[in-house]
């Protein structure tokens, strides 16, 4: 396993299953844990204990609210954690504040405990600088990465880049 | 009773229905009202005197827009008193601030008339927060809450703590 | 000791002295303590529990930035927790968001885990909150409480209340 | 008196003195009161009494804060009230939101309940607005504005409208 | 005709309605025209002074987006001149900044030409605002306000004031 | 050709076809690309040369999120730069900032390379301002919006400009 | 004169004069006027009347609050219009919102009008702007911003572009 | 060298030199260069395959404003990128938007070119993320991290953990 997963809750299924096809996609190892920072503190230590012991080099947290989940791992770990700001419909009645909330809690960390943060919602990024972060001890992720981006350049082409109708 | 939940508008009635239904399953007891700061100030005010009569310990207040409603029973009772901002759909086309209004209006009070303000729309806290401020008086509520803590703490494995599918 | 005042800082020091300084007025006593929620978690974890034996009622917390203080301690006890968000001058140029980001993350807790959020560098107002929680359990503060609102009730007509010249 | 200027607080006194010095200058008379809604609530119903008695034609408010002060006063009188949203520099270490927090709480009335919200900080502007009000009812005051935007529009062109030099 | 309602495009017809239906409600007259301050600025002009000559005593004006109409009305008379931020959900996909940017532009006037600000998409208290102005000068009006608030008092009580269900 | 249209990625056709409806409308010949500063950089240095050989007076470039497509054109080329902030819907839950963060990201650029910004998907518009635009070299142009002006503003009057029933 | 430089108020003008002095750096001529959009609707009206006449191509337009100058500007004439959102020290006691009151006033403008809008406070860019679209007419001014952007990027390798010390 | 810092701006350099500090005193060899993602694009360019090719591992990105310079830098190489948001007094009168526009310029970034981002001006955090990720690579780096995160904690009790004077 080169990845762990961590979500706040439940609800964030959906959002954080596109980290993990990303991952797939690039045949990396992955495991995920549902653990709430404030409603399993022990367990949420214990559980980063494992995942080191394995042998994980990045973790992914996707949180929403006041989000601590990304930080708290950040704080037990010396492993680069990429922190995912949700959304939160619950509890409240629209989409609440958009994601505004979990992006500045999961952000604006104090000095020496960095997270990775990457934009709202956006699982699908936590993933891609997972494998970056990979890429640099392993060399064949580092390969793949490249030889992704460059038929991303290749088809820009073809998907628009040389003149479309509107 | 113990708790006196009161409403600024009947719009509220569902959000708010949510800390009747957490103190419900703790077996507090509750009163609830309707009353607008702005409509109603001296029914409100008797109000408030009545409930501390009945030996009410904690008010619990919901109210969105500018969201008087915590603030003015706060500077008429020395009880604590537990602010819900909420979202308001009327009177505009959307969700409106998102509840940023409701939230800045009853957590920014001026020094010496607190009011205790927990999440947008998060009225399951409100009750929550009133338990907790409860348990220091009596204590059967503190042991209720100790063991619904241990609960939640327990099932955290079981609930994706020790690694989900994605 | 009724209340314990934990700082995510020693930056904090000054804007917090101002919750002791509301306790020192009322005969209450406290104990503070300077704790990371994320540098230290493991003697935040073991201080909460010292602090619970101790007889502790009501917990204050301030904290800036990400502000994870006052959720990861409410996380651990059901004793009530008074969150107080910090503006926060370092590491940026300025004040930075003004205290919008530790805000959002105090009070924007996930449902069961409450934070009784003040306003932004309010740490009076989270004193005078603690008197109000601890009231509800000890009648002398209670009194001292109500006596110190008929004062301010009764001072306000000499100060500006009959009139004034602008 | 025509006009009654209501402040939340002392702290206030400096800005709110512009509204006066716009009275002043048109004539008009005014007197003003230093009460906070949330510390005298009697008092201020008694005093909204007294200026309803005095022939008071509409009332000026500025508040900082959670600003209740212009809304509970409109909820007590069917005189226009004209609100200042103030920002406050106590008890944060900077300008603390910028008045975002007044703006919100002043001007985001429920239905039934206007107040007549004016800019951040601008008292000079509650005054103008206030003196338009009463130049619906007193002929000689809107002669007195129009005399003074006349003024205005014809100094335009040697204040610079004719030409600067950058 | 005593108030005059503008509108700054037809899109604002369903919210700037509510303003007319509580004017009719109190058997005030209006008239109401769509004029954007953009599109037209010089029918705005002849149209604010006509609607002066026939009487008219108080402006409303509803306004999307960068919502120059009331201020620019208010620089065209001297009376006084209610602004309604309004939402706009087009030209985007969403409801755009919630009116955020309309409260903004309208509140913010420059000193000496306010504009009377109310909620945002709040067309009712537009309404209610013109006739407490109105009040002032017309009795009459004063007199339906004061029943009607006295009445929404009285029916506080049988709406919930003294108690629900939850 | 005489303008460039520049899309950062096909979910956003809809949005900037309204660009190129405007331009169809007043004759003026344009061509659009599909092609991120993210994904095809090189891609895109190229075409903007390509469109400034073929005679391209204005360019349109419309991005969302952090939207850094306008202002790396903005900085290849000499050529005015016209910035439309896009809502992305993807990849949140909801609509995600409502377009501040692209509106930000587009505006605020820094010295010496400026984008010519309009409001939030505000495509049309992007086209009015570069007919605008070329209107000041290409006579016929700017009659065709000085003409289209005038009708717009010949119509005001029937569109409601003379009264409407509400 | 290619330029007309619009203020809002004599106190933008050291912002403003940063657009000036861009545009005498690249010899192009300009005329600069201080007019209120509220305060002196007619003499703007007939200023940009005038500056049309006298064969100005692009305007550029700088307020503060809720700047409607721009817009205003903007709808009296099919020139392209340079915004600059200016910040606001008064009337409020700090920067209060940082220009962002401004910067969605002059950048939400409704179809049909826009503005071209450059960053808060960023007259430097307004100046950058209209040369550039005067480069699309006057060849030698194109001429001159290839000269000054190939400078540019020629000195930014001896600028820190090639290393430096931290 | 391990790590290369990118400047956006001279005026940047205090903010940056915090990260480079951090490397030092940890003995990583880093590189700085202040290239403008929009004044110098090919230069940018030219030095990423130039760092990349001495075997960097990790870039360090700081920028204000529209801060394209990190997701521009993550476009042209698979390497992880750090983005810090800076906050920008220039060209403002103050300190602006407090680095929100830069936070969301970089962090908002479109799938499949992540930047990881962290606190506002916390340039100290990118360090000690950087040698995060270099920890997973080189295990002295990451035995040098552990031990300092255990000074940290073996420090925490005598900075206020075990209780301080208010």
């Amino acid at each position: 396993m080169k990845v762990a997963i961590f979500l706040g809750s439940k609800s964030d299924l959906d959002t954080m299953k596109k980290s993990a096809d990303v991952l797939k996609e690039f045949g990396v190892e992955y495991k995920a844990y549902v653990i709430s920072a404030h409603r399993a503190g022990d367990l949420l230590v214990k559980t980063i204990a494992s995942v080191e012991k394995e042998g994980c080099d990045v973790i992914i947290a996707g949180a929403g609210l006041s989000a601590a989940l990304p930080g708290v791992i950040a704080s037990r770990t010396v492993l680069p954690v990429v922190g995912v700001p949700l959304e939160c419909i619950n509890p409240g009645k629209s989409n609440g504040l958009a994601g505004m909330d979990s992006l500045l809690s999961i952000v604006q960390m104090p000095p020496q405990i960095p997270v990775a943060t990457v934009g709202i919602g956006n699982a699908k990024n936590a993933a891609y600088l997972a494998l970056e972060i990979l890429g640099i001890k392993y060399p064949e992720i580092k390969t793949k990465l490249i030889e992704f981006r460059a038929k991303m350049t290749a088809d820009a082409e073809t998907n628009g880049g040389s003149g479309i109708e509107l």
